[in-house]
This record gives structure tokens, sequence and C-alpha cells, in this order.
């Protein structure tokens, strides 16, 4: 198969060098465990871990921005070798442009996926934007791909498995 | 568009002052998870908590009546910035007219938010009532409005993008 | 309406003294969360607890007979009034007798939800038993009606609702 | 009925002696609980556990071979008597056969359930494959079988009703 029949999102997938992943409603399904001192457990997926491993041994950088603060998401990303982790911020934007500067990676070849309103600036300024399927609607219209699984349940595997298999097609193909 | 093809619902809806959530079965989707010791997690959801922040910034004040008690209820609502909560009580309509006298908004610029037959009366005194997507048959017959999402899923987002969108229309047609 | 077109099963709900309930897989959905001692968590349903009490209101006495043993279901069931609770037992038949003996309830005067097969004996014994909507498939074949809900999440108010229902329906046309 | 009429996953059923579980994503739904210092939380089924020990009365052994470790698997094999259990291995194939060559059980009489990419190897060396019904595309793929509950929901009990039944079945037809 030619590099011309394939489509402009297999394309851009390619091309990608860093995934930006938000955390609540992504890496999770949204639900927060609240004990009486707090966010007490976080509750991430297996098949999500795995596709993250997958992807960092083929060269993609995974990134974590996250609005809110937790130990179980540091530890997670710790367990996954997720090294680039940003917690509590309210720009997410400005939070993503100060990592891909420090990464020397243009917004064209970064990926991110999103559940929610606060993602949207983010999503507008990457070369590839996925929504999980139970995305808010605002979320959803702004993205390129929406997968199949909501978060939690498989939905960032869903993005590693599409973005491993375009560069696979990639590399067929040049 | 004219105020004039604006539902009823609508404009109720651009009316509300304060909004009225239950815990278990709205905020939670009526999960009851026990220690030892009694309840010890409760489990909301992150998009409806945004949801609430942004109809608090747009000047609704959003107050919690529950059936129950728990500090992990008082956790949330601390976090959500929600100050009106008032737990443990049987007649969450008394509590409800004590709690608008000294607001000073009418019931008719009340909105609820219900899943069970306990909320029916607060449901039939307020101008704008909602029932979860997966709430009693009771509670769903009784309700104005009933959410496409269920309790703990996102139904109280809904019924805050609902909320913000009837002022925004309202705004623009005054 | 007369009594003539209630159908037998309405006729054998409104003779219900006693409503025997499993734990897992009923009042739970058969999920047992494990931490690093053992089973650390039940999760119970907030609108179950309101069919329960409702219909020990009404008259019904409620028990629980379960085959594992947890600290969680005795406080869950402290907090409903449920003074009928026997756990760790094998021959949840037996148990049954025992208890309907000393209650001084006969066996048709019964009913019981059940999930799985070691619910079978008990299920062919009493006059109304129901199954879960996911219930195994041979607790399904042994029920005389099948819930619309799901076990843990609302199949015993679903339970509850049909048992006063009936009650109400007989004593209209007694 | 003649064993000729048997199909041959009835048949490699009925030559089971080994069954081979993955942990997370086959006895659980894949959901990784994080507390504040790691895992904190597994959940299994309760009908799943039932079905493990008839298999077990029927003759059949029973093993857990796991890329991950945890306590609470620990536990959870211990309360069902589960005594094969392998935590923390990366090669599942080459932990699959120091089990079985130590048990003295052909691979042909194994049998395996798993629910990604890593126990695709696994599940094409034995004689009668399970995939879960979320299982990753690629353990699909590979699987003689899909069941029609997903992991931690009941996939591990439908594996062992299977496996029981063609037991039952060879023997009324020997």
């Amino acid at each position: 198969m030619s590099a011309a029949t394939a489509s402009p999102r297999t394309e851009a997938a390619a091309r990608v060098r860093l995934l930006v992943l938000d955390v609540d409603g992504v890496l999770t399904d949204g639900r927060l465990y609240y004990g009486a001192r707090g966010e007490a457990l976080k509750v991430f997926h297996v098949r999500d871990g795995l596709g993250l491993k997958l992807l960092a041994a083929a060269g993609v950088t995974v990134a974590v921005i996250s609005g809110r603060r937790s130990n179980m998401t540091g530890r997670r990303c710790r367990e996954l070798g997720v090294r680039h982790l940003v917690q509590g911020v309210d720009d997410k934007l400005a939070a993503f442009h100060r990592l891909r500067g420090r990464l020397g990676v243009a917004a064209g070849a970064c990926a991110c996926v999103g559940d929610d309103v606060p993602d949207v600036p983010l999503m507008r300024e990457v070369g590839l934007s996925f929504a999980v399927a139970d995305a808010h609607p605002q979320a959803r219209s702004a993205a390129h791909v929406i997968t199949q699984l909501p978060g939690g349940k498989g939905a960032v595997r869903e993005v590693c498995d599409f973005l491993l298999e375009a560069r696979r097609h990639a590399a067929v193909t040049k």
C-alpha cells in the first residue's frame, strides 16, 4: 500500500512523538472515590497500562497533565515509566507548551486525549486529538477521533493501538 | 430567536437561582461502600463537579440536601465550594423551605434533582425538577425533565448544562 | 377489581410474611473487594435499602441468609433494621427452615431472592421466588419472577415494590 | 447421544485436566484500584469463585499465572483452594510449561483464559483457549471460545460451566 492511500489521520498519527493524557475521565472513568480525608482511590485500567508501555517502547513520549492532584496518579505513572507528569494545573494549554518546548516537539507532532471542556484548547492545538467515547459533547465535537471505549475502560489502549498501527503502516510504506 | 419561541422548560430553567441536589443516587450512582466500620467511600463524578463550578460562577446557588450523613459528602462539597449542605434529614421538603427562606428565593426559582420517592415532595414544589435516568419510577413520573445519563455518571452535569444554556439563551433574547 | 382478576403471582406476593435475601450477587452486584487482609468492602444500593424499610413498615419480616461472612453485611443489616441475619452457612435451606420455624411462618408465606445455584433449593421451597436479572442460568430457571434490574443495582427494590403493590391490591379487593 | 455428535470443542473441553487463569481482566474487570501506597484493592466475582470450587471438586486443577503481583490475589486464591499461583512473570508461556511439567499434564489437556496480548502465546499452546467478552482484539482472535460475559463479571464461571458440562457429556457417552 502506498503512502498516498493512507488517511490524513493515519499520517498525523504516524508523526506523533508526544502523547498527552488527561487523568480523570480518560485514564479513569471519571469517578472520584472519596474517603473521610478526601480522595482515597484512583482506578486505572490494566489494558491501558500495557498500551502505554508498548507506545513508549516504540519511541513515543507519554505525558500526563491533570487539573487535579493525587498521589495515586503519581504511583501509577511511576509504575508505567511515565516521567512527564504535571498535576494541579488550571491552564492545560500553557502546561502543554512548556512541556513540548522542553522536549523540543512541535505541536503538530503531538496527540492528546481528553474528556471535557478544559481539554478543548489543548485538543485544538495538537496534530491529532482524541475524545473518549463518553466525553462531554464539547470535547467530542473538538476531537479528530472519538474512541469506541469509554474513559478508564480501555480508551487509552485504543489510542495507543491507533498510533502504533499508524507507525507500522508508515514504516512499511516508506 | 425571540423569547416566545423558548419552551416553558427553558424559561423555567432561565429563572433558576437555587439548585438543590440529593446525594446518593444523584451525585453518586446509589452504591453504598461499606467497610467494617460503616460507610467508607462515596464515589462522585469529575464531570459533575465541573458543571457545579460553572453553574456557581454563573450566579446560581447550589445546595445539597441528603437523607444520610457522611464525611465524604462534606469533603466533596467543600472542594466544590458548595456551602449549603444539609445532611441526615428525613423531611427534605421542610429542609428545603428553611433553606430557600434563609436565602430569600421563591420556590418557583428553584430546581432540584432526585432519584427516589423521598425526593418527590420536593420535586413537586420547585419550578423545575429533574430525575436521573435510572431513578425510581415514581421519581421519574414526578420530574419535569429526565436526564439521559444515570446518577453518579454525569446526570448532574447534564442538569448544569441545561440551566446554563437556558440562561445564555435568555440573556441573548432579553 | 376483584380478587379473581389478580394473577397467581400477585396472590402469592400478597401472602408473603417473610422475605429471605442472599447477599453477594443479590444485595450486591457479586463483586468481592479484597484488600491485603481479605474482603475490605461490600457495596450495597441505597434504593434497595429504602425498599426494605418500606417493606418492614408494611409488616413483612426481612431476613438475610448468606454463604459468606462479613462485618460489612452486619453493619448494613443493623442500619436497615434487619434483625434476622444468618452468615457463613453452606446449607441455606436448613437455615431457612430453622428461621421460619422460629418465626412461625409457613414456607408458602415466604419469598426469597437468589442469584446462583446454592440458592435454588430455597427458591424451590418458598411460595414466591425471585432471581436477579443477571443471575446464573440455573437460578433464573428456578425462579417464579426474574427482576429487570441486576443484583446490587436495585433488584431488591423491585422485589419490595412488587410485594408492596400486591399487598395494596389485596387490601383493596378484600 | 454418541461421542460422534460432540463438537471438537466439547471433546477438547472434556479432556481438560488443568485450567490456567490470568488475573487482571479475567478474574477482575481489569480495573486497578490505587491508593496512596499502590494497588489497594482487587475486585473478584462471587459467581466465578463458585465455578472454580465446582471445577476443582470435579478433578480439574486450577492455576493462576499473573504478570502483576498482589497480596489480594494470594488471599483470593487461598480462599478458593487454588494452590498453583504464579505472580509477577513476564513470560507466561515459560511459567505455564514449568507448571504443567511439574504436574505432568500435556499442553493439549490444558485450557486457559486470557484478555490481552501477553496471554496470546499461552492461548496458542493449550488444547482449549478462552478470551473474555471484552478482551483485546488480538486475544479474541487467538481464542477458541469467546465468553459472553466480560472479565470480572462471570466470564470465568462461564468457562467452568463449559468444562463441567463437557465432562458430564463425555461421562454419559462413554
